[in-house]
């Protein structure tokens, strides 16, 4: 007898038909003699009307009330299934965050799961019942209502099945499992079996919004097997796994698991910057301040003139408050020119199999060159390799790699 | 420096720009020098929405898990509350029924308040900050969550105002008082500076529906000064208080303080009843069973055939089930006919007033009699006299007992 937890996003909770359906889909791994926990979200479009009002009642709301409202999301949606549950024959109950507790620490409405006392929990299991569990929400210090942070339900259910030694947690979504790239360019683009908690984690930094990556960076910590998989079929999804359950197979297989793109970025120069020590922190401390997230960064040897050209991205969404910051700083940063660009787009190759092949940068370079796609800017790192690219070309760059690291699959996906 | 409780119903809570508005009248009692509780509903139509849910996952709901669910209205509005006011400069937290914690005792989604705790809720308001408490929920045994069935936002405000010996609980709806009677039929209507718990639990149970009815009992039992005003406009309410309150002014005044009316109940007449001891029981403990609250029951001399007729009302919405616990029951009632008429109106004068004085019930009897509407059923209390009357005699017979008993205001109420 296994324990498993099985998560289902907003969309699988999205009224009382869903719910139904997602009660039957625990039934079945309940008659297949496992132990069951459930952890829910809310339905989809709840947490937003929450979050409206919220912001609507004050734009600086308090985190701790902010927490008290957004999380009654996931407590309707946890009773709810209980009760569906219960309606097919199935023991089930539901736990709030702060009765099972899970304790957390840090800030409210972005909080950090402490611990999960899962003592009573597995005395529920042990008696037969299914347990029911609202993601996103755990209880502060002062036994105040705490909530993760926007998408902390995939968080809530690795933390849960970190803490209770769960044989799996699968992640029930609206796709499928994790592609090679987005189908949507690439009919040819194949469901991978398996992918390695790395290549998870940076195909998610770069744009396959599958899983949360604070969910997945926990699951690589803690060890825990996680699939992902649809809710509205019943095809295997995609297992996300440590190197050495994949290191077979890598070798005869593709160097690159897959090509991931983000358009939501925008290009930031600045001309002239002094090319003398801490001229770069000046830059970077200011934004960091602002908590916006700068992402690629280049830096060129300095003109004969002594200095140089910075370039770096930011989020689209972040652009006008970095050139704020940035126009403010002008002075103590001593730059010429602050020039930014939106039509970006940021192509990136990721596969574990590239640590231990040199020429897998290379053939990219070559492929979107022969191509006319000019590289703006490229960054690197173990598993990854992002280049910068204009943002019409996107579409065509991903093609073109797709099929230059060998993963079209032989008929489209349906 | 008093200690006060506010409460607010679903029309109060109904949207962000009237949650500002709550938050506005609880500065004023702030600023006025007062520590404040507040007691808050769920937005209009949320109890519905969630009650609704429950009933579509289960027509055999789980109790505890509906209580998980229907909850969350009230914990949404009061932290909407909590973040509203400290958006004006006040101080304020939510307190959720586990937090307090609000102790209930019984069935789930029925539960009855056993105690609260008011150590922290008293530290907090000595500290300065509001306590915005959500309605209607508590905590049962177990750590679970638990509701105190419809309506029961009115009893929490209560309970909390007698725990923590609160000067006066303020029940703000969407009527700014208590009426001599229903302003829509007679627009010389008074609204009551005063009304005895008394004479509040009477017009309440037939069907003046400013107060819950177990809130005003609770409120009797612990000495509660309940006042009911309007959310909105600033005219002085109604006082519920004891009877001691209003010794004085009563000798002078009318004998009697309201007339009420319903409309929704039905008449059933068992004719040829056998007149024997157990006949009755054999009528009532079966609908008893049925949880069907009968009203008003008449039962003559009998008949010199040895039999009698039994003639009573229940409620509208139970009449096809009476009926069908009735006719089940014919052999063992041993009755002839079974007769129905959902055309009769119940109408109520009340007032402690009528306590010492003998002829208050036999001018209702002549002033109803003068104008030809025929007294089909007659029951009483110490303080109440209710008559069955045809339905389409409703209004007639209100605004005439209305001037009888000398209640017509000078000008029209606006």
């Amino acid at each position: 007898m296994a324990r498993i937890v099985m998560k289902f996003g907003g969309t699988s909770m999205a009224g009382i038909e869903r719910i139904r359906s997602v009660a039957e889909r625990v039934k079945r791994e309940v008659d297949a003699g496992n132990q069951v926990m459930v952890v829910v979200s809310a339905m989809a479009g709840e947490t937003d009307r929450l979050v409206g009002f919220c912001r609507e009642a004050s734009t600086l709301y308090d985190p701790r009330e902010y927490d008290v409202v957004v999380s009654a999301g996931e407590q309707i949606t946890s009773g709810l299934l209980a009760i569906a549950l219960q309606a097919i024959g199935v023991p089930a109950r539901s736990w709030l965050g702060w009765q099972l507790p899970i304790q957390t620490s840090g800030t409210h409405s972005k909080a950090q799961i402490d611990t999960i006392d899962t003592e009573a929990l597995a005395a529920s299991l042990d008696g037969g019942s299914v347990a029911v569990i609202p993601g996103f929400q755990g209880v502060a210090s002062g036994a105040r209502v705490s909530t993760l942070g926007r998408g902390g339900s995939d968080t809530s259910a690795v933390a849960v099945a970190a803490a209770i030694k769960a044989e799996r947690c699968d992640i029930y979504t609206d796709v499928d499992g994790v592609y090679t790239t987005d189908p949507r360019i690439v009919p040819r683009a194949r469901k991978l079996e398996k992918v390695t908690y790395e290549e998870m984690l940076e195909l998610a930094s770069v744009g396959a919004k599958v899983l949360q990556t604070r969910s997945v960076s926990l699951a690589m910590k803690e060890k825990v097997r996680v699939q992902v998989l649809s809710s509205f079929d019943d095809k295997p999804g995609t297992l996300i796994v440590g190197d050495d359950e994949i290191e077979d197979t890598t070798m005869e297989s593709h160097l690159i698991t897959g090509i991931a793109y983000a358009k939501n970025e925008a290009k930031i120069t600045l001309t002239q910057v002094p090319d003398r020590p801490g001229a770069v922190a000046s830059i970077f401390a200011p934004l960091a301040d602002a908590a916006i997230n700068v992402d690629m960064i280049i830096q060129n040897i300095a003109h004969s003139t002594g200095s140089t050209d910075v370039t770096f991205t930011v989020p689209s969404a972040d652009l006008a408050r970095s050139l704020d910051v940035l126009e403010k700083g002008q002075e103590a940063i001593g730059y010429k020119d602050l020039v930014h660009d939106t039509k970006v787009a940021k192509i990136s190759i990721v596969g574990v199999g590239m640590r231990t092949n040199a020429g897998v940068a290379s053939t990219m370079f070559k492929v979107l060159g022969e191509r006319g796609i000019n590289i703006q800017a490229i960054a690197t790192s173990e598993i990854k390799v992002s280049v910068l690219i204009e943002e019409d070309y996107t579409e065509l760059a991903v093609r073109v790699l797709h099929t230059a690291y060998g993963l079209d699959a032989e008929e489209e996906t349906v």
